[in-house]
């Protein structure tokens, strides 16, 4: 490499971690920063986004997205600054999402760029709630789960990213929101700062009758993110016509195998809905949801909170954490200086 | 009673069964049959249906439906003749769906039955092929599995009342279909007479490598009528974005203890779809079903078949047998002589 060449610190993927992930399956790769060739745009990364789905990406056997192989970089959706581009749309200074990498720098195909208004809500703000963990939110909660006034709605990991939001959006619809997180700080934030009706620490001794107790109704819709005794507890609390939003399970995704799950019985008896989905597979989603979110943000109704860690090299690290719940609010890394 | 009353025979709950009912669950009981006060119709049976959901109905702890009380004559949906009216709707002679009992005569409100047509399918089809169990199959598959053209659909117990038709409706779309049933005569019937395109038995040494072989590009959607090691083979072939109508688990409606289901992981990934549903819930679908079949039913091509015990005191026997897989087609008990 020249001597005038910008270094590109990269975290590759160095081994599969069997259960929970850690600092030694990833390794700190530098290299030159190439040139962008033709429709390519290099982006300096400000904030990287860690989220749970990520546990998935290190296994070999994928469920909806390729694997990260072995030497590979890290995925990762990145706010960053544009410093070079070989696309006329994208000029140096502009700030975009969409780049992916656990990498200071990003060389990234220009369509796959979205830039960020001059003028607006923090550039982190588009990593969560006003990013795909918000518009997973609004997809689940909207489309899914559909809470009809005075209903019962319980939302677990209520207090990370994706759960804030989707409770917050629920209360919205006039429903009764009932959360389920980690610890007494969390259900205090959850109840005082995001305004649900009542939250349930799933620490609890006997966690089926707190949450008993928190839903004299029954559950009429679940937005589900952790699985395990959570959701065991919710499912024997379900009314009947209830509506699941199945996001996710990260109370699993360090399992090598898999625990047995609910007898489905109930779902015929009780005519459940239970509907998996993925906010990727409706990209259009994500502008739909700036669009309706953006203002909520500005005038401080629709609230959120972040989970800084400092510097690329905290990543795996950070990784780790969300999965054992030790974030409070949208896990982020600072990898460079913001601008605003 | 005097001397010419006619007698009522009636089926009643004697004790309730811990695993498989049989006779000694239930008894006969004899009475004189009451004249129909204003409004009420009184009936002779003819055709009394057997149906599944029927164990549900002997637990204490009922799901969508009020439990059969001991001493209480058993549920069961009937053909019969008009032989008294206290409505003017309704004149001896007229045949009509929708008195409930395991009964030689019943008593029932006007406004619960249907008067069938004078001229058309035979009157037992009226409880099976455009009965409830077709009204199920329409359901299930119209609203839940929407199978597309070249879609690969399963359907477990294929050769029952439910099953046959849900496949049938499948192949009318285009899609591929493939049975499970139990047994080599029940699988050819359902690839030859229903004309489903494949069928396995589940009484397979290796179930799930027959299903995989049966269905070389996955499972699109799934009708499910079993649960059990059915639905774990049918669940680890589900493709992405695939939907299950989830009907029935016939397979554990003697069970004392529930066992455990899948992991529920597959449905975030996958983007699976279940739904839970009860036909009765949409009575208005019954109608509907019945004004689409009729000329299949006619024309020969909605193929059917039925398991006929004779005399009213056979239905329990009949029950224990339909949760077993001992019937062939639609179950049907021929209490009283067909004027057809």
């Amino acid at each position: 490499m020249s001597q005038n060449a910008t270094i590109r610190r990269s975290i590759v993927l160095k081994r599969r971690p069997g259960g929970e992930p850690g600092p030694e399956h990833f390794e700190l790769r530098e290299d030159a920063l190439p040139e962008p060739a033709g429709g390519e745009v290099v982006t300096r990364t400000i904030w990287l986004s860690i989220d749970p789905y990520m546990r998935g990406r290190l296994r070999v056997q994928q469920t909806y997205a390729t694997a990260v192989q072995i030497g590979e970089v890290m995925t990762g959706e990145t706010v960053g600054e544009v410093i070079a581009s070989g696309d006329p749309a994208f000029v140096p200074g502009d700030v975009v999402v969409g780049a992916r990498g656990w990498q200071s720098h990003c060389v990234t195909p220009a369509d796959r760029l979205v830039k960020l208004p001059r003028h607006g809500a923090p550039l982190s703000a588009y990593l969560g709630v006003l990013g795909m963990p918000g518009a997973t939110a609004y997809r689940g909660m909207t489309e899914i789960c559909e809470p009809k006034p005075r209903e019962t709605v319980v939302v677990s990991a209520a207090s990370g990213a994706v759960g804030s939001v989707a409770g917050q959006l629920a209360k919205r619809t006039g429903a009764r929101v009932v959360g389920v997180a980690g610890g007494a700080e969390k259900c205090l934030y959850v109840q005082d700062a995001l305004g649900f009706d009542d939250c349930v620490d799933h620490h609890a001794v006997d966690l089926r009758r707190e949450l008993a107790a928190a839903c004299p109704d029954g559950i009429d819709a679940y937005f589900e993110n952790v699985g395990g005794d959570v959701q065991a507890a919710v499912f024997d609390l379900l009314n009947p016509f209830s509506r699941v939003a199945m996001c996710g399970m990260v109370s699993q995704y360090n399992a090598v195998e898999f625990p047995p799950g609910p007898n489905l019985g109930f779902v015929v008896g009780k005519r459940v809905l239970l509907q998996g989905f993925i906010v990727s597979d409706r990209p259009e989603k994500l502008a739909e949801w700036r669009a309706v979110a953006a203002p909520w943000v500005a005038d401080g109704s629709l609230v959120h909170r972040e989970d800084v860690h400092e510097g690329l090299e905290s990543a795996p690290r950070a990784l780790a954490g969300i999965l054992g719940g030790k974030n409070f609010g949208k896990l982020l890394v600072r990898v460079g200086e913001d601008p605003r």
